[in-house]
């Protein structure tokens, strides 16, 4: 069986724990507690040499990490994952965007107001407030004339950006001027098999 | 023909264009100065919305963005992208390590050495060239054991990974410790086709 070392708070690792669920694959959970560095410890960084999750144990042993990278394997020839080169390729892009653009703003704010670490950094914490509005900005635009953000349909790009988009609240960011991104949580959130990030 | 807006200086312009060259591919390029805002008129935010180069524009007008997504995108049934999933998610899993954990310290202390921005942050340049050696040993153990980062051969994850190590010296870090990054960049830099980061 598939193993997947996850930390329930992590959209990272709620991305791999809602699309095993929706494609139906069994998997074990391991709970590693981050903020504890229980992703530090020798034993894990010989399945992560990078200490994160999630990280996803084949069943010969093998590992591979990336929330990003473990959707791509898991959703290959499903519906989740165009067949089309350039649809794929623009899967791709907003995966990088959301790694790149869009969770180092909205994911680590909310990582520090879960754990008390707003206080002391408030010029990071308005900074990366900024840089995450222009990421919901972006998405806005987007799905502005759009219901999903490739090909017409529900896939993994919008599993990567809902992940943290949908909880964004929590690092005390407002969606109220994004109306359009309102409309499409609530679309991701009405597909088949879908799941909170509060469930194992 | 196929159109890239780039920057010459932009390790992330580079793995396209270097890409490209390898794959004989001619492309048309389009030279902008991020630094002046060039990526930032309502003309490019048109093409990509995020405001970001490199930028690929196709022959019928529509674009792509994030420089690992274009790659996967030209590379896709050539000898630089495997064809076994579990290697094709492996070159993912590189390139989203990158974009994460390795380009926003090691490209972006290179970026503010490049235009005189260093001073004044000092504290913020110390933690970012602490997270990027995290990211150099990680390299530095993957590569003590293997010729290149996936399936034992040259990938547009070696191609993703090179463009900013080989240039890490402009932003302070020193390889003296990563004698197997450093072999590894000679084999990068020694295969066919291979142009310096300063070609057009």
């Amino acid at each position: 069986m598939l193993r997947l070392y996850d930390f329930l708070e992590s959209g990272n690792g709620y991305k791999v724990r809602l699309l095993l669920t929706q494609l139906g694959i069994p998997f074990e959970r391991i709970e590693l507690d981050i903020t504890r560095g229980e992703s530090r410890t020798p034993d894990f960084l010989a399945r992560n040499p990078n200490g994160r999750i999630p990280t996803l144990e084949l069943e010969d042993g093998s590992t591979l990490a990336e929330s990003n990278a473990i959707q791509w394997y898991l959703a290959e020839g499903s519906e989740l994952l165009p067949a089309e080169r350039m649809e794929r390729a623009q899967v791709l892009q907003w995966m990088f965007f959301e790694q790149y653009s869009h969770e180092p703003y909205i994911a680590v704010v909310r990582f520090w107001a879960h754990n008390g670490q707003l206080e002391g950094r408030e010029a990071e914490v308005e900074e990366r407030r900024r840089r995450g509005y222009e990421a919901l900005f972006v998405m806005e635009q987007h799905l502005g004339t759009r219901d999903f953000f490739v090909g017409g349909r529900y896939s993994i790009a919008d599993i990567a950006l809902y992940a943290y988009t949908h909880v964004c609240d929590e690092g005390g960011f407002d969606l109220a001027g994004c109306p359009s991104v309102r409309s499409w949580l609530e679309r991701v959130a009405s597909q088949p098999g879908h799941i909170p990030i509060t469930q194992a």
